[in-house]
């Protein structure tokens, strides 16, 4: 199976970005976490992106805040599928990430979750990986399954919960 | 090669998602274009999500304006990889859209590309079949180097083309 | 009298929500609190609003944040009056789920209420309950009597509150 | 059955509100136009609102751009279910209508639907009325299935469609 | 001199509202605070607008958050001057306040105020009633004066704060 | 009766402001236009501020667009009443405008009305000028009446209008 | 005199960005346009940053649509100044470029103008040259004035222009 | 080498603007703090701005919150540099500072940075004076090196960081 990095452009998104480390280590997934970062080592983020390919990577997940080029670097040097995880920085509960992340130019898509959804950029990038990968497939439906009965059990008990509220 | 399914809430969407069809085709992906609405044929969309992967789908695209529920329903019915295509109706150019899209709840990710942005969603789709066909992979390389050869033949011209305006 | 169900999408929405399931049961109106996803219980959910008019119910409240779906999904499988009350979660102060649920395409309304307004929402559903029944429309203007009677009282005692501040 | 009044700020909203009266028309729905400002005739407006439960009317739609008060002026003089529907004037698209009437203090609901939404409005209507008229009912279901064939007609032609375009 | 109605929609309001009942007093205005709500006590804020003018009053300082409609309703009611006071609530910093205050219908003008600018409510005021107070006219240059001559001081002293942070 | 002085920051906003110009006009104030620029003709701007209560003025209204710094500008030279009139530019329907003019540093207030709304402009320069002359405030309560009677004579035909439409 | 390169990253841009050049020119300023990519020609957009200050430029103006990211990156590769020139794409009026050229992470700061502001990216490149050239910086004092003149004469003539129309 | 001043609205200002004065001190530049207001002390700050230039100033970067008028009327008396620092206050995160910062007229460019972007300012206007300076160029080289190595440093270390979480 392929390999995901997930790169964030400052360590200071770590506790961000863990739960999509966490989430993809669950699922037995190779994942590598980096600092990268567009604008502070630029050549280094580009050449990560550039033999990303080449060195086993399926799937990079970028995570960046406030004018968020990170992803969008990233995909300039890459054909791979880059996710644009959005951080939430100091304004504006990040809209200034998201659109930084999603409004990409025609020819380099990003595909980009929602605001520190770091989460979800990992099931992302595991579902991607799965569609060459059975058992990563079937883990996947069946977390999907445990979400269900989650919900079914905080169904049963929504009464009486609210009546203690 | 797994199939592409571009799904959208209405026909009066297709002027805008054409182009994302046509460029699957360019790249020989086997892609199906359809009419399914979250609100108005809601068990019809929910149907075919369910059913998608076993009917050799690899990945779905689904485009929709406004309160844009497509996306995520189909991710609740399916594990494959979504990419939603938010689309700019008459509301702050997509900002509704874009919203709806993207900011999708834990456990249910959606990949959504920029607004309108049909052929990124395109590309997106193709990079990740890419990863398990090394023909695709070359034509998405191949084209980003057209891509480049065309700005640097624009970049030969700026100097005059400005002159002129 | 028909009933209400208020159908959340998460229990962690419970304290937002409980206001509008305290205010029906004080107006006497037979009211059952759910747990239903649209994107991690959607045949639930979908199976809970296609039968909820045969079931008694007259009114359904939903209450989602982010993109929130949970109204647009209901109002797609009943022709009941759906009631979305967007939940403020982490952006913007809720303009996503504001837009998410607003912003229906034409043919699905979702009469929705303001961010977090989970008692506008309870009363809203007690209004339509009232056009069919003269007790629960004179409780209604009773409270806007109570309503009244309190802000007259708050105007006489102002200038004193100002003084103190 | 109970009326429905749709009332508007300004006649020079009657091309955006006509789909309203004409969908609630066709429907059968008893229905009266009327010119009330918020602004301009607000002790007109109040005297209507005031009195309409007593003049028959089960549900009034009230359509208003920019600050857009009139749903909440006539929800303060009434306890029947208030439509509000916000016209998109000169300013974003209808944010400043939008936010004006759905973000109603606590105690006043406005069940709002989106931006310009003419028809959801007449239909939210004709859903509240059906609570207590079976043939409402059913031609409400009735047009829900009407949406949903064209929905599939649409599904069957699409590949054609965007081949043309 | 003519007097000043503070007006706010909630008794919740006012210790935002008070740097603006204080600042008149110090002006040695003569200023009335009042809580009525434009929608849960209607008829008494169109009865104190109606008749403000005859009451002695000359400016209406109206504070509301939300859907805010508090100014506008007592502009309908009066020809005097009517300031609106935008108060932030819980939604985008009072981006809804703001436009549901300053977008008004034409014919019917509010002289809004930044979101929580309580003292610019009275200043405004002040400045209004001052055309024909020449005594209100030079404590307001004065009070001009007072604030330069703040700002110098703070000038002198920047250096050393900015040294010790 | 004191003046009014009408100042753009660019004769291309003239457009925009003359219906402010024209509405004091015909309430028989002694009103002047002109153009002053805080960026472009500062020292102008600043010395007409100035001495414009020497100079007759009782009101100045000011518009400017974009970045609008005018009324700012205009309201720290002088004690007077400004109105602020945000116009339009280019971008997002005058949002920046509007912030510009509205969100005034306390001790300096702007009475903003709505974008573009230069009727409110000069209705409310007339409100203010209004409080010391009895003919003008009874020319603005018959423009109040005959805005009514309007909407009264819309009202009565608007079943007939909407039947055509 | 340093050089300066006006980038653009598509030479659709060039209408929008003509002004700046043009206006560079008339002030006798060596200027270079280029077509660089942050996305489709990022080696060649990195390799110009990194080598213009050795090839004699002094300021680097930088300018692009949706999710701006050419100013950034070519910061990321020069400590000379960078200007951001956001252009107007498709969305809300180029609050997504805004963004993303003006929120840059702390250590690589972009000068950022307004949206589409052509013009003042050249003037802002102007006044860093004339810092250190004495005839640009008479020029630039010279245009100032020439402004001043213009809005006086248009200040002389602007009640005849209302007048008219 | 010429001076750089930083000028701030209000001394509330300074905690934000501290790192800019900071970090031009440890650059070696020359810098000065003020406090000078464009609504408090328009004379002030308009004579500091006019007479800039002469007293050996080569940028101004003025710092202003809400309707952030500081950094304009300082462009409008200079035709030195000005960079404008949106300091975020109590209104959507700064929105209205940034708007009110960026958004200036043709002729009048302000270098707008990030909403409390303090550092960047500073280092903005090292970048414009490091133009004449050589050992200033090579001062920030270095610095740009440090980033470097610092975010490398993060890099090798994040896994386990991550790996703590």
């Amino acid at each position: 199976m392929k390999k995901v990095a997930i790169i964030m452009g400052s360590k200071s998104d770590a506790p961000v970005v863990a739960p999509a480390y966490k989430t993809l280590k669950l699922f037995g997934v190779d994942v590598t976490a980096r600092v990268l970062s567009a604008h502070r080592t630029p050549e280094e983020a580009s050449a990560f992106a550039s033999g990303a390919a080449d060195a086993g990577y399926g799937v990079l997940i970028c995570c960046a805040g406030k004018a968020a080029h990170l992803a969008g670097v990233c995909a300039a040097h890459t054909a791979l599928p880059v996710i644009g995880l959005p951080i939430k920085s100091s304004f504006m509960d990040g809209l200034d990430s998201l659109l930084s992340t999603a409004q990409m130019p025609s020819g380099i898509p990003v595909a980009t979750v929602g605001v520190n959804a770091a989460e979800n950029a990992a099931l992302l990038a595991a579902q991607i990986l799965a569609l060459s990968d059975d058992g990563l497939a079937e883990a996947l439906k069946e977390r999907k399954e445990k979400m269900k009965k989650d919900i079914l059990r905080d169904d049963r008990a929504i009464e009486d919960m609210i009546a203690e509220l």
